[in-house]
């Protein structure tokens, strides 16, 4: 299957003063500015649009090649002709969260009030925030119904965001190794990731823009943050207890090869992430619950939304138990829901590396939403 | 059942220059000072002894209570009389390890050479290191043949260290909740606290005895460890998504209970922790290797050593899996050796907190091999 080629991200922006976007915490944020891509072409009859939601670290580059980069977008291995989000005949849509660090209006963007980056003046965001900004962005690309939307961890967090907001507006939903909801022990891990970032000297309460970045802070947060995406199985097939050939003699320095690897991960994570947006989004992740508006069958107002669920055997950060609550909800509001359980060892880094399954369910999942579009003009609303 | 009641550390020095103790890195280390505690009394015939071999965090401290504490020792369910290691039959020692920062010699003892605190001076230890201190307070007390070993978590590390230097020295052994060699999981957990006590400014190369300790760094990798001691389902019984009620507005002070509880850990345990003892310890869990000598077969020479072995069900920091492997391993050399897994939520924690359950199995266990001495004098050698 081909790439889609070269990409370019366009921003847009929104909520100018005095329009502002209220916000889920109550205070108002403005002007707003979404990064995001598009890939395929929106049809005549708008029908064929398609939300992609992203994770924690990800960006409005889902796919495809920016100019002179040798690296594709996050999940390009599902997007693109021929693929299952195919391009050829869906117009597929990403955009940078709210609260990012990747074009979109976050903790790193200027203040138009000061004239200095926000820092922690920027104001609490949710999941919520973030479904209601890409609402603005879907209005402003003239679609009035997705397709679907769908994302994986927190991109699935978005993506139940959507279908309790804006049932209306959506055909369908593909929530993915995700939850209604954090349990403690998600949220214990985010809590000591925020922590070590919190912990840097460098941090000075977010005001460090000017300055040294807390980059070893952001780097122990990642790496703390990869060994939750990985499985006992995965890292005992990667790693096992070999040593690298080339470790220093020092008492502490990363000897094992697994050691070693979370470094390169933490070093790497660093240039490309904010420390205040990794605490902006954690928090906004620990704090949703996607039901705290009621049950699925009172917010849903009889609206035939269809669901794909997905979850992975070895992921034990979003272990499958939670993607069977949001198929039980579903079902018991009515709402025809699928649900597999993909066999997998990469633990929840599956989401994004077992690609060949999830192409198959999503190709005939997409395809049968799609054809009833096009057969019985069936809006279902 | 009654518990001992008033006990006192006590400390034994052995390795005085010249005869400084031969490390398995290869350095000398001496004179080394063990603090150890006993409970009961030693019999005539000196075989009603029982080592007991501490965790990460622990000390020498297993049972009764210090004067003027009302808290007392880490095993204390299990140790005294009428207990599972019943102080009314069986001579019960416990020492902390080398290394740690209870008593025993460690980073943060006085080097003889320089009158200054070792610090990173202080040579790499390990498992085998710890249990062949053990080795010498044992001599020292006067006994040739220790009824059993047991230890969980890093105490039943030091437990196999002892089944495979010393098989001639034991009549038995409990390992629980522990595993031959740690996986690129449990490394990888380790160095992730590790890496947050040397991100510390604090920290200072391990040279910060006379200044500010780095407190936030040794609170962080505690929260971390708690984290991985716990269940998911344990968290959530415990926790579940309830909100702190005095939580402070600031965007990102620990709200739900969960973050309260590990900070409240963190907090504490920098008060009673040395941060370099932590990095020292934490590596020689990780350099570990019960076997990397050989096969047990070889190594036990055909003694004959009882062994039993308990893991638990929702420990997946020491999944019950490496429990299996000490079983498959005793049976395949013949090796007289019995196995639970008992039915818990508490996570690893479970070893500490489990102990009705150990208390029948321990119980049981010790009585079979310390009555196969009294009846046909048969030390197995």
């Amino acid at each position: 299957m081909a790439d889609i080629g070269i990409v370019e991200t366009k921003y847009f922006t929104f909520a100018e003063p005095p329009n502002e976007l209220a916000l889920q915490c109550k205070e108002k944020l403005g002007p707003i500015t979404l990064a995001y891509e598009t890939y395929g072409q929106l049809n005549l009859e708008k029908n064929n649009a398609v939300l992609i939601a992203h994770a924690l670290s990800g960006d409005a580059h889902a796919a495809g090649f920016h100019k002179g980069q040798s690296k594709p977008g996050w999940w390009n291995d599902l997007i693109g002709p021929g693929k299952a989000f195919d391009t050829n005949k869906y117009f597929v849509i990403c955009s940078n969260v709210l609260g990012g660090c990747k074009g979109s209006t976050g903790p790193a963007s200027i203040n138009p009030k000061t004239n200095k980056p926000y820092a922690l003046d920027f104001p609490l965001i949710s999941i919520w925030d973030m479904a209601r900004c890409q609402k603005h962005l879907i209005d402003f690309l003239g679609i009035n119904k997705l397709l679907s939307v769908a994302g994986g961890s927190m991109g699935g967090m978005q993506v139940l965001a959507w279908l309790v907001l804006f049932p209306e507006k959506i055909r369908s939903i593909i929530p993915i190794a995700t939850a209604f909801r954090h349990s403690p022990q998600q949220i214990a891990f985010n809590e000591v990731s925020r922590q070590a970032i919190m912990a840097d000297s460098h941090w000075k309460a977010g005001n460090y823009y000017a300055g040294a970045h807390p980059v070893k802070g952001l780097a122990l947060a990642r790496m703390i943050g990869h060994i939750t995406y990985m499985s006992d199985e995965s890292m005992a097939e990667k790693f096992g207890r070999l040593r690298m050939a080339d470790s220093e003699p020092f008492k502490f320095t990363a000897d094992f090869e697994v050691e070693g690897y979370l470094k390169y991960r933490g070093d790497n994570f660093v240039r490309r992430f904010d420390a205040n947006s990794y605490l902006y989004i954690t928090e906004a992740m620990d704090n949703f619950d996607a039901l705290e508006k009621g049950s699925l069958e009172k917010l849903l107002h009889g609206h035939k939304v269809k669901v794909l669920v997905m979850a992975f055997k070895s992921d034990w950060l979003y272990p499958a138990y939670q993607s069977k609550e949001i198929i039980k909800a579903c079902k018991l509001s009515g709402v025809e829901a699928s649900y597999c359980e993909i066999n997998s060892t990469y633990g929840h880094d599956a989401f994004l590396l077992e690609t060949e399954e999830e192409t198959h369910l999503i190709t005939h999942f997409l395809k049968k939403v799609f054809f009833r579009y096009e057969v019985t003009g069936d809006y279902g609303a």
